[in-house]
């Protein structure tokens, strides 16, 4: 059985998931089911995930059989387990809760090798369609504190397996970096009864130097302390603080904009691996006025990964203004790189 | 000029170093001067660094020339830039600060191919002892509130140079990270009166579950709430806050269990890329009761590295005392995994 374990002094919750382990001489020789006959996400290859859990698929086909357009299963490898009883526990000065969670995998197309920034609006809008009936779904089970989805694309970003797909990780603790976020932007609006990422979003498009695109309802951006190079954040541009609160037109916005941020980074950085992770609030809806939810989209370039390990803070070599300049300067039509 | 930025929202800091930067399109295509004839940090190449703040030398030789069996020089791509007035101000809502620091390389051998693993006990001794008197003439500078020293071995792990080398970097600012650390710790001594860590230690000498090696004063041990699979930690075990209250005898201690921990895992391991970091109190030399300072490794599982980037928070898939057991039961005078 998974655990979360609770670091005593600085309070950050990490999964300790042994089922998904491997021995030590095991890591390097992971196999990848790369080629599409091999592959657990293709059609025909329904009976190698769980059953699904959703599908949009033609209606005269059956569940876990092809004809499907999208696809979600649980993780054959789950980091947390759906059953059991949620059990907190101290063990000396130490915390731990038992890894009860969902752990899910959006099949975002059939085609083997059809990347998200390749996929049209509408597919993309698809997948986010699914995001939200998951959510929505998932939110129902008290257990669940948190709500994760978030994609990895290419293996140096994490990805196991090629086939276009995102994850969707229910918790029984809102992750760090989202609390530190609520706190952050709840300290700012007690402070200023604003939101600092309202605040954020009048300044950029008052300065217009870190801009990628504005469009419709939401505006792609590098923000001012980018951790990664080209870093790149996607945020409703009206104040909206869960991913649920979206009208159903601004699904069609969302998915225009991160086909537009994807195909950028794709043509400027040779298609480089990337994560990005959407930062809504808790399922307790709590953060109604103060946050603010966005998408960060981090690539991944290799060469620089390490540093901020070694350091422990990040040391960024590219200036978001450079990056957005870049990034606005590439010619999505013509697939041309402007450099 | 490089600058730090401050998160709007969290409060972390980012060095923005446009100075070390690359176009995108060179990322790519970083040189790596690995050949030892090539290697800017051999004997005889000491022109191709910044003249040297600090050498270990035979008595007959001149600065900057061979004869050294250590050698601290400037980086030449600094992250931070030691000349210059730190300036504090804002932009709009956001903040920055003047990127001035120092930021060090330590040469560690003038043998191209000598990993530290490899080194003898007192090698790593004078290693550790450059450390030492690097920070005790760094901290004179009112400017730098942190002095930030590790060390990052392999490609994977942010070393650009294979010659095995450590980084210093002061900092106008406390690292986010260490900065935690000592809120937490300062909490937990508010409640309990005691310090946190030697709490850790009492109960991992008392459950013996995590520990790689008890060694004279200190202990080598996998954290409850490891992020990474093998991570270790070594600690001294009386309290300590600062790297600099070690007593002489100790930098010897302390060598011994770094070259054992660093054998174990380069045995159990293949030789992985790996970063360490010592966390060692402010420079203000606040928080002597609460703080203990320590040092972390984490060895760089390359297949598992992206993860935590796309959740947000951490899956470690070997837990910590299957991880301390491995590494406990390395052979390392024989050199004989026991798997």
């Amino acid at each position: 059985m998974p655990e979360l374990r609770k670091d005593p002094v600085i309070g950050r919750w990490v999964i300790i998931s042994a089922e998904r382990g491997q021995r030590p001489t095991s890591f390097e020789t992971i196999a990848r089911s790369d080629s599409a006959t091999k592959c657990p996400f293709c059609p025909g290859h329904e009976n190698q995930t769980p059953p699904e859990v959703l599908a949009f698929r033609d209606d005269d086909t059956a569940p876990d059989s092809p004809g499907w357009r999208l696809r979600v299963a649980p993780n054959k490898y789950p980091a947390l387990k759906v059953e059991g009883e949620l059990i907190r526990e101290a063990k000396g000065i130490y915390d731990r809760i038992s890894g009860i969670g969902a752990h899910e995998v959006i099949i975002e197309t059939p085609e083997h090798d059809l990347d998200m920034a390749d996929m049209t609006v509408g597919q993309i809008r698809d997948v986010l369609w699914a995001y939200r009936e998951r959510m929505i779904d998932l939110e129902k089970d008290t257990r669940f504190k948190y709500i994760l989805l978030f994609k990895n694309h290419g293996a140096a970003a994490g990805a196991s397996l090629e086939h276009s797909h995102s994850q969707l990780i229910a918790t029984p603790i809102v992750p760090k970096r989202v609390a530190e976020e609520l706190a952050g932007s709840k300290a700012y609006y007690g402070f200023r009864e604003r939101c600092v990422f309202c605040d954020v979003i009048r300044q950029e498009l008052d300065e217009k130097e870190r801009i990628v695109r504005d469009m419709d309802s939401f505006l792609s951006f590098a923000p001012f302390a980018s951790r990664f190079p080209f870093e790149t954040w996607i945020i409703p541009k009206s104040h909206q603080s869960s991913f649920l609160e979206m009208t159903e037109i601004q699904y069609t916005h969302l998915a225009a904009c991160m086909k537009d941020a994807l195909t950028r980074l794709k043509i400027a950085l040779n298609d480089p691996p990337y994560n990005f992770m959407i930062h809504t609030r808790p399922t307790s809806k709590i953060a109604h006025e103060y946050f603010h939810w966005h998408i960060e989209i981090i690539p991944k370039m290799t060469r620089l990964a390490g540093f901020e390990w070694g350091t422990g803070f990040f040391i960024n070599p590219t200036p978001p203004e450079e990056a957005a300049k870049f990034l606005a300067g590439v010619d999505i039509k013509n697939r041309v790189n402007p450099v």
